[in-house]
């Protein structure tokens, strides 16, 4: 999966920005999940003038053991271990990152996995035979092919391509339309990552403004569907007004509804573009950016969010930082949607099971799920 | 299709409501079409005190003329006409009509049509092979099921079992998958409809505020992916920044987002919900909504819509009126889908043939479209 609103910033294009970029100068506060009461109300706090800092690292952590925890009981059980396969096409060094990051996290949850390299050279022909294959491979459990692709592959007809339940990025055409039918299915790893930050530190979104700045289809737009939609229906949403802003948003306007929002989610791909003025006090920010930046005085590169984080700390009641914020949430995602692959694999084959033995009246061998 | 935001309201829940309802006392100005500019600005213009009133059946007959055209020159070119079936289940008085009038406007277009009734004891399984027949049949062109169904029907099922390349009313999963990736699809009849009407009056969307009242999966949530989108992407969009409202937005939120608002769009099925006081001055304003209300003096049943019409056309630049706006055109896009399924049907024909001709090499007859 590509990184949300990943965006390598040209220099020029960002001095200026760059003038009032400071580095976390001061110690952050960071959030002790474990000691927060769920439904504390910390940002809706008028008083605080520094925002809590929520660590994704602690709360990927977290989600982690869970997942680690499921994966013991299953393999106890006597199932398989859950397979998470790749397909990782060219050299580019953040999608390798990014797999690498990916697979390593699935060994140490103690799932297996493997990356199937191709050059960028690989025909769309060659890349849908090879997703047949693995979609017919009973050992696979969740597929995903990282994107972006070269041009000369349809991004879309290789989505579509993987079978919908094994879609842990959940790109397929037929996870988007449950996803936005608000019915259980595969959510994209990131918005299920941002939606994980609201309900684990007991954000209120019921009847809240909530405003997502993009609209990308596998970030900004997901959000929007998982925050908007009915928390009672079959996939749990959060209730709350949306306000879908993006690149055709008057930076005037982006303000004025900013000011309004008692959340505000950053996935825009654009450094620095949330500032402190454009924040009401006490909000919670979500900052999904992942902008590589080069520093004019080190020249060195690193990672900024589109919020300014130094400057909105002093004012929202909640933050996640850029690196260590929604981007580890969304690594945690993705194995937790390997896991429910795999766990909706051995239902359906219990159910199944169970059929066959209702009809046939035995209750006697005929293969294992592990065989 | 269900009308969208259908409701027959209960009358103590609404008798407060009724106190302000006064119905069109004076004469509207109705807008003539072939005069406006299609690109006019009568919208913006803040010294105008009385809104224009866009009649949605003057804009549906143009829909129609050019259905009609459309068809005719189908027809002279040898193919079939359009067919559309409609597949009603139990007595609903609302739903007969509106069966009646979809299929009415199809043969004034110069389609043929088709209601199958069933009784509402009819069985999940029988619509499922009802649906399956007519998806085979190659003389139908646009199928739909009048919603709503029996309690003990899945309607999402019935939904998902029409052909997607026949859903006239895109309510299919992958039809919705499509419309929410911004892929050329089968657009709700409803979302359509108002689509068309900003798009036939020239209303400038790029970047201005949206607000959509209401989240229904036929009607606001659709409405919403319109308008929200880029407009260069393969169905195009609206570029606008879409605010969504629904019934767990307090009301003095809904106000104040409103007031920003340069179009609002209600499609809640609340009598009234939109007053004068919350529509910004010389705004458009699209009344979705289709409330059935007993006039507490005369007794008589009628039709109002969402926005508090008489009150907000003297501040509102624009304005569609309940009966007469959004209803006639719903008729019209479901009309022009049926149209679109048959005209990629003789595409898809006519690709199959050239390349059946090419793979022979020969130009032989070997069946005609119509036969």
């Amino acid at each position: 999966m590509a990184a949300p609103g990943a965006l390598t910033v040209n220099y020029t294009r960002i001095q200026t920005l760059m003038s009032c970029f400071t580095y976390c100068r001061r110690p952050k506060r960071w959030i002790n999940l474990k000691t927060v009461n769920r439904r504390s109300s910390f940002c809706q706090s008028l008083k605080r003038h520094v925002a809590t800092v929520v660590s994704g690292a602690e709360l990927a952590r977290q989600i982690h053991k869970e997942v680690q925890s499921d994966i013991a009981k299953l393999v106890a059980e006597g199932n398989r271990r859950p397979h998470l396969s790749v397909i990782l096409v060219g050299d580019d060094h953040a999608s390798h990152t990014y797999v690498r990051n990916k697979t390593r996290t699935a060994s140490l949850l103690g799932m297996s996995s493997s990356t199937i390299f191709r050059p960028s050279s690989v025909s769309q022909e060659e890349m849908l035979e090879l997703i047949d294959k693995f979609n017919r491979d009973r050992n696979i459990s969740g597929l995903l092919v990282q994107l972006p692709l070269p041009e000369h592959i349809n991004e879309r007809a290789i989505c579509n391509a993987v079978a919908p339940e094994k879609d842990v990025d959940g790109f397929h055409i037929v996870n988007i339309g449950k996803l936005c039918l608000d019915q259980r299915c595969m959510i994209p790893a990131t918005a299920a990552a941002v939606w994980e930050i609201i309900r684990r530190t007991g954000l209120e979104t019921v009847g809240k403004n909530v405003l997502v700045v993009g609209r990308s289809k596998n970030v900004g737009m997901p959000i929007a569907m998982l925050l908007h939609s009915d928390r009672k229906h079959e996939r749990s949403g959060g209730d709350a007004t949306v306000i879908m802003a993006h690149r055709c948003t008057p930076l005037p306007r982006l303000k004025e509804l900013a000011r309004l929002a008692d959340i505000v989610i950053a996935a825009a791909g654009v450094p620095h573009l949330i500032t402190a003025d454009m924040v009401k006090e006490g909000a919670a920010v979500i900052d999904v950016g992942i902008n590589r930046m080069q520093d004019p005085v080190t020249g060195k590169s690193r990672l900024v969010g589109d919020v300014d984080f130094e400057a909105v700390k002093e004012k929202a009641g909640f933050i996640t930082p850029v690196p260590g914020g929604v981007g580890p949430m969304t690594i945690a995602m993705l194995q937790a949607n390997t896991l429910v692959t795999e766990e909706k694999k051995i239902v359906e084959w219990a159910e199944t099971r169970l059929c066959l033995l209702l009809a046939s009246g035995s209750g006697s061998d005929a293969g294992h799920y592990t065989e």
